[in-house]
């Protein structure tokens, strides 16, 4: 165990995910268990800015595991993304004594510990944080799973309607630039379609197996999109093409919006913020920083923020056709 | 007991709504108790058009009690709606020896009903089932405990975004035409405002409110808007208007759209449906008909079915008065 | 608007129920809003004894509204049944210049208050809080609603496994003296069987049940059966009972326990608590005492505490005649 | 693709597991993709010797992915662990033309399959499918996740009432072999200790823990207790141990049972059982079998059915000792 960490900070920062309070909890306990001192600032880099922030102790974090959204709160700071802005940030954690903080986060959260250390010599370490699910060097996020979760009971509860009415659903998911969520809930609601940034399967592929789906005698379907879909249609547009060109379509269209951020974190999100805030706080008293805790085939392991940083996890095309196979 | 009842028709019809499948249990299930055969048609009016049913008995409808949506399926019949439409639907059901009809649905379900009674000479019975509460002679409809508590259940998930992010959410509901779901799910909600269709209350009392809370100290808030508020702005102009005059809020919006019409309903949706449906069947057999069963005070009683159409319940404008209190 | 309450207590007392917190957020938020000061004891009446309490204001109960449990706790005080405990809190109320408490809580917490009055004219006013529904002068109890959901949602669990295998259960929910969880949640769940304290329907009467519904060709079964069930058998001696008497029947036992008293509110547990208790600032306000707020017929009115106190409400016998039918 | 499968035979077998559905589905859709037939037998090995089949297409798996239990029903038969039973059940696949046996269960499944093949030459395919994660050659089985979050969701209802009280609560959940759902639910959940059939830590270390636990300011705690602990008493028997060594703690019991094989599969679990039951499949027609699909490292990869016979998964100990830290 090194000597010289004595202070470890904490923050939540970007679009807050599920599992965030696990989180908080996890770094907590876990410095609180080896007699580090554990400080937690409030709303991100803001609050880092503008020294706003909470001491924690074992018994701060007490009934939150359950809870979505955070206790430290979470914001995009703009002033952050300026030299001077970062400059007070690391004046007020130098100040504070911290030796090292914990960002839980996405990239852009990373890239703003990059340059904290960069720019200032602070110790940062990653905790992967986000139910885009888009962080290369861990296999889940933080977050992800419940997501998927509230994506799936939503889309049930559209497939009551749709069967009763014999309807066509377009159903909008979060993703912009990643279809991980789109994917597996795709699968996980028995969707006919699913629609992802990465791939564009095209207008035709869409009509040709709505066509066969009637054909085959189904006469309900749900079609997942993801908000970044590639097919150059919003879901609005999407449904409306539909309808011009299958006219025997009573397609609708909702949006899960915001929903898909809340809510109580599943076990697997729990679980999974558990022991990667424990590994984080044990790797920054091994004297490991500059790295982020991720899941690997089930170890958590750290990997060079740098390198997960570099690079976008891919998805599993696999999915797509086993979802091609189901929807037969 | 009239002795003349021996076949009992029903059918689901117009939106759908949670505790359909608990009322067509409960009509099966009564039926068989007092050996009187059930026939249920599919698709509402359009299956008894297409002389589409099914006969059911009480092992058809094991483990649909739990069940969203209706085993029967719902549609809005267009053919219906013309005088040839509704002769065929008649022909059909007196040729297959029906001697009354169970309607579930809202109060357009019940004017098709009327109409056959008029032009037919068909005994109809009215069960109110839909979300929107909106039947005279009625205190609750089947459907819409379920509705509030799936709304609820979103918001809670939207406020915890709301409050990791300081965030003013829009959250637009079902009820074009009634404020019951706003009212009572913003209630239950916890929201700064609710705009219901009932009452327009203005775009500058909003504003107030809104400016006023934000100076008692709330960071978040949530505002609930019936789809077909009065105000004359749908949500998404109603959250650019505040975000032009007070700025420092971030305004989003939801719509939650459909998965309001689905889930598996509440214990209140499924006791109420199941009353009322003992009911129905018992009263049909007492030889009352042209009437429709609604809760009043806790008891189900029967109300002419010409009354609950010619009125519209009124919501509980202390609710309003409450919310207000509430939101301080 | 009686001019004399400036200040009002308020606490949790007896067995915890969903919709607690509701309650207190919407005493403290209509005490604000009348501009009176609010002073929650921890604890119930240990709290009062011990002059442990909290200052509330408006944004004391920011997001509460929505959390099971009771932010002041709950708990059962043997000091209080003492003399002297009773003269300690109610010094420690005069002390503080508390001109009326509110107790949310069952008959045991509003006897104690009836106490606090008679014998040192302290002001009390009740609100009806217990899963148990078994309050006279109101329909409904905070958290009855959730308390059914809780239970109607774990039996539909059972009954997917019930199923699976063609099996009998018996599920005991709580309700020592009152079948009203018991005989709402049974309906609700479909089941079989429902055994209450209220009526002793007999061991006979359960086998003639059972062999009749398998004979019908159900192969599986749920019995609910209360905790306080008169039948003279507990849960298990009764699946041991029929297990012997009808072999073809593979009989398992479920007690679902503590899990009824928690768990978020439903909207109308939520909406419940919020009417009842700014009702219940606004009585104290306009100058009454020693009564509980209730809600009959949909409206909230006042039920003078002593009748409250002197009769139990009955249950509706007519559901039980509807679980016969619907178990057909 | 092996020429010789044209017809496969399904079926669900030991306790039931939410995910079967999905996975009856996801076989049948997968044969249908293939142009393959698929004959899905009730009850398990049951079903196969009274020759109690269903002949399945696409359409007969429509709106069942979402659905606990399983609609083939399962069953221990008897009569399978005779030489006589297995002849019969091996004598009506192959008047049937099946070429091959797709068994979803758990070990008792397995092991019936590996008699199958053995006495009769009948190729199987295992896909494991049981609650407990007790299967070597697989990290996850079909109905783990979701057991873990009904476990845990459960204990977030127990915890509010255990706050509001300041009690400790023993929760019982499934286990009689395998720790994995205590463990993982038990840091889902925030437990205090977690006691595992792999490891006894022994009564003196759990007072130990409670007591240190209660100087450090902590009032309500949870036990989690796996139904096969090794510390030698039931949970009752645990909790009396406590209330008397430990007189200041008021402790009660919960044994959640049934409830945990039942619900809604998790996402997690459809989409395990969807990727699972396309590869049986497609091994099938590869000319594989008598192995077992299996998911390692998010990969689903074939295991030799006598290999994961012969051998049990091992729980992970590191996550003892982050319950140790995380409970600080």
């Amino acid at each position: 165990m090194s000597p010289r960490i004595k202070r470890i900070g904490l923050m939540t920062s970007g679009g807050d995910s599920p599992g965030m309070n696990a989180a908080i909890r996890a770094v907590t306990r876990a410095c609180a268990y080896y007699h580090v001192e554990c400080f937690g600032f409030k709303r991100g880099f803001q609050g880092m800015i503008e020294n706003d922030y909470l001491e924690l102790n074992a018994r701060s974090v007490r009934n939150i595991i359950q809870l979505g959204g955070t206790i430290l709160q979470s914001a995009r700071s703009k002033e952050f993304l300026t030299e001077e802005g970062r400059a007070k940030a690391a004046a007020n954690i130098k100040k504070l004594g911290i030796d090292a903080m914990i960002l839980i986060g996405g990239d852009g959260t990373f890239r703003g510990g990059q340059a904290l250390f960069r720019e200032h010599g602070i110790p940062v370490l990653g905790v992967p944080g986000t139910i885009d699910n888009d962080i290369f060097g861990t296999q889940y996020t933080i977050g992800y799973d419940t997501a998927l979760n509230t994506v799936v009971q939503a889309i049930d509860k559209i497939r009551d309607t749709a069967s009763s009415h014999n309807r066509l659903f377009f159903v909008e998911v979060m993703g912009r630039d990643a279809g991980f969520i789109a994917l597996n809930s795709g699968i996980g609601a028995g969707a006919e379609e699913i629609l992802i940034p990465e791939e564009n399967l095209g207008l035709d592929r869409l009509l040709n197996s709505l066509e066969k789906s009637r054909r085959s005698g189904k006469t309900s379907s749900i079609v997942v999109v993801s908000e970044g879909d590639k097919i150059g249609k919003n879901v609005f547009e999407l449904a409306d093409y539909v309808k011009e060109n299958l006219p025997y379509y009573d397609a609708k269209v909702t949006v899960l919006g915001h929903i898909q951020r809340g809510g109580s974190p599943t076990c697997f999100d729990r679980v999974l913020a558990s022991r990667m805030c424990v590994k984080a706080v044990e790797l920054l008293l091994d004297g490991e920083h500059n790295v982020m805790v991720g899941m690997m085939n089930n170890r958590i392991e750290a990997c060079d923020l740098d390198k997960a940083l570099k690079d976008k996890p891919t998805i599993n095309k696999e999915l797509l056709r086993i979802s091609d196979i189901l929807s037969t």
